[in-house]
């Protein structure tokens, strides 16, 4: 058997997923397994282990107060594979990592010392997250020494973004020796690639058209949250920039923000802030990036990163200033303003040539309210208007791609299911010059 | 005779004009002289005084070594009014001052020792703007003492702002106590005030509207530039923030950029960044603020301030790698492409309905370029078709709201011509409670 490992560590999570490759139809590798630890920050972590061919409540799950970062993680789940007779991780031919931070990298990339010394460089353009693809790389390497390692990075969808986008009005010399451009994320991978090349193929294949002549406008909204402006299959725009932190707000993540107010919020002294140096006011770029990415975002204004809670609690008629004081309604109109910010900006980047708004990520998929809000809002750009008989039961409907959009003539509006791990198992499978 | 004179400090600059009220006519205040000081920072300092009754060629100009900064600026203003026979300067009844930070302030206040006080602890707010105007205000008091001193901010026309978008998602508690929010500039004065406030009385009259039916996307693009969604006569969204710092490009000052970029833009090692404390990275805001506000912008890109100079080196056919090689045609589609981001979101947040798209500003006034490139971007939208006719000559056009769409039936596209000092000359004249 040719197996396809497929791994996803995000800042306190680790998803990984077992695939057999089947040289007949290297695109569309067949998912043997898959498991998932979560709180690896917050133990105990909870480890599940899923065989594809039982049913989820068959499968094993359980609290592991062994697991205390990515490394003993990774550990974990591979002692698990030991221990299951119908498994022989020897077969393991490749590690997919999906790496948030690929710099200039513009392809996959095979570990080699070199590669991965590289990729550590970049770790401190996106701290929170290269880091724990590293241990886990790292790991790998020791643990399943036979297996090639490669390395698929969200940066790559964005490769092209056009100069004028990728540019920021600052010192180009020092803009270039640091590398300091927008790059962009929930790219992941290669040519073509996801999280946003995932929804690209999928959501071509389901509007029947060619990828390189799609138009779509994709927000990806979970914890993590990003929109992206796709113009004849290539990102032509996307929120994040420099690093994760711009763009939408998040679940502990500020989003957009003037840049000068980590200084005022750090400041010691808020009656008399700054610009005496008697009374200096430093900042150290890992407090800044902690509290930007990780203090911030809708956490912070109602205390949850549940933004299914938030919806609940929040009152969603149009919002005044009584029903603002609720933080929850708050938020969500927060979130709503900022995401319909980038869809009317990008709805302009496409000269309104869209062929589908597309909804993804887990409060994509899952918040019917905040999709109905969007699709209210931008009605009069042309988009259908949303079918709440669909809308609202999108959890029962199968299928990658769902249509919640009413068959008036309008552009399409569409849920779309991600599934990262899947995607880099099919780049790897289908890349001829790693099996051969 | 009552006088109002009413001062214009900018980073490096003094306008000063000098209006007599007619109380008959408190609307119109009548201009008799207007002075400017230019390089106010890079000495020597360009002094102007003109007599509205003479022509331009008949003024007084001069290079003035012993003007030093804002203080020397406007006593040597004063210098010149004393030795101006026509003029007695005890009859200057109010000097207004334009303040770009009023925090909660939200009509203009008459300056007394608390009032001063308040507005000294916002200078850390804007830092290289509350500064000038602040220096200029204790002159004034010394020097004017019998004159009432009124401070007109810029934040005020967007003082109501829906507090979804005013609401950083960053910690409230911390946002409250240390009123981190976005406040919006360009705004100036009170009840209506300008820049943004002028722009929309002059629209609405132009349009005969009602000031409070008037919705309209306003550009003001200048070497500071801004945009604001105009609803129903109320600011409803505006691309600055919490500091002028955010939102769009200007000569010297970056605009939206990754709130973590001036970390690794100002570290020592930009080969091996940051979090490791061994070699911490502090950036002290002043100097990050200095970075972003005054050594960025479209200068930084291409070595100019000067836009017409930007353009004029520019290939302004359709961007390609290539010509995006010349600096100066970077420098004009990174403007242009940050322009149609927030004219897009700004379209949408008025849910199309929009009366008019209005250019202002120095570089609104005066690119037919970019107006002609905005122009082609958003004819699909429904506005009206650029008039090349008027586009090239609307410098040679007299009037202070000039029409450069064709009348097709589309929304309206214009240039507006601003007056800071007659705003708010004409707001202290209308202000009944100043003169009883």
């Amino acid at each position: 058997m040719s197996l396809i490992l497929a791994v996803n560590a995000g800042s306190s999570s680790l998803k990984i997923s077992l695939f057999q490759r089947l040289p007949r139809e290297p695109k569309t590798p067949r998912l043997l397994l898959s498991s998932s630890i979560s709180s690896i920050s917050s133990p105990p972590a909870k480890f599940t282990f899923n065989h594809a061919s039982t049913t989820p409540c068959s499968a094993y799950s359980s609290s592991e107060p062994s697991i205390r970062d990515h490394e003993s993680a990774f550990a974990h789940f591979l002692s698990r594979l030991k221990e299951d007779a119908t498994i022989d991780h020897q077969e393991i031919q490749h590690t997919c990592h999906r790496v948030v931070h690929g710099g200039d990298y513009r392809d996959p990339v095979v570990i080699s010392e070199q590669s991965y010394h590289h990729i550590e460089k970049l770790r401190d353009l996106a701290p929170l997250h290269n880091g724990a693809a590293l241990s886990v790389i790292k790991t790998c390497l020791k643990t399943l020494p036979d297996a090639l390692s490669v390395a698929f990075f969200d940066t790559a969808f964005h490769k092209n973004l056009p100069r004028y986008v990728s540019t920021y009005a600052i010192d180009q010399k020092i803009a270039k020796d640091r590398g300091l451009r927008k790059y962009g994320f929930h790219g992941l991978s290669c040519k073509p690639p996801p999280l946003y090349a995932f929804i690209k193929r999928v959501v071509a294949k389901h509007l029947h058209k060619e990828e390189d002549a799609l138009n779509i406008i994709a927000l990806h909204l979970g914890s993590g949250a990003s929109a992206c402006a796709i113009r004849a299959g290539q990102s032509i725009d996307t929120s994040m920039g420099l690093t994760p932190l711009s763009g939408l707000p998040g679940a502990t993540r500020a989003g957009d923000i003037d840049a000068s107010l980590i200084f005022h919020y750090t400041s010691e002294s808020p009656s008399q802030l700054s610009h005496n140096p008697a009374i200096a006011n430093q900042v150290h770029m890992t407090k800044a990036e902690e509290i930007l990415n990780s203090q911030a975002g809708w956490k912070a204004l109602t205390g949850t990163t549940d933004f299914g809670e938030i919806t609940r609690k929040a009152q969603l008629s149009a919002p005044s200033s009584s029903t603002l004081d609720n933080p929850h309604t708050l938020a969500f109109q927060v979130v709503l303003d900022r995401v319909l910010h980038y869809v009317g900006a990008y709805h302009l980047a496409l000269r309104g040539k869209v062929d589908a708004l597309v909804f993804a990520g887990g409060v994509g998929e899952r918040s019917e309210e905040l999709r109905r809000a969007v699709g209210e809002a931008v009605n009069f750009f042309g988009y259908s208007a949303i079918d709440e008989r669909i809308n609202g039961v999108v959890d029962d409907i199968e299928g990658i791609v769902v249509d919640i959009g009413k068959y008036d003539g309008g552009k399409r509006m569409l849920v779309c299911r991600t599934d990262e791990q899947m995607e880099m198992a099919r780049e790897c499978s289908l890349a001829e010059e790693f099996w051969n």
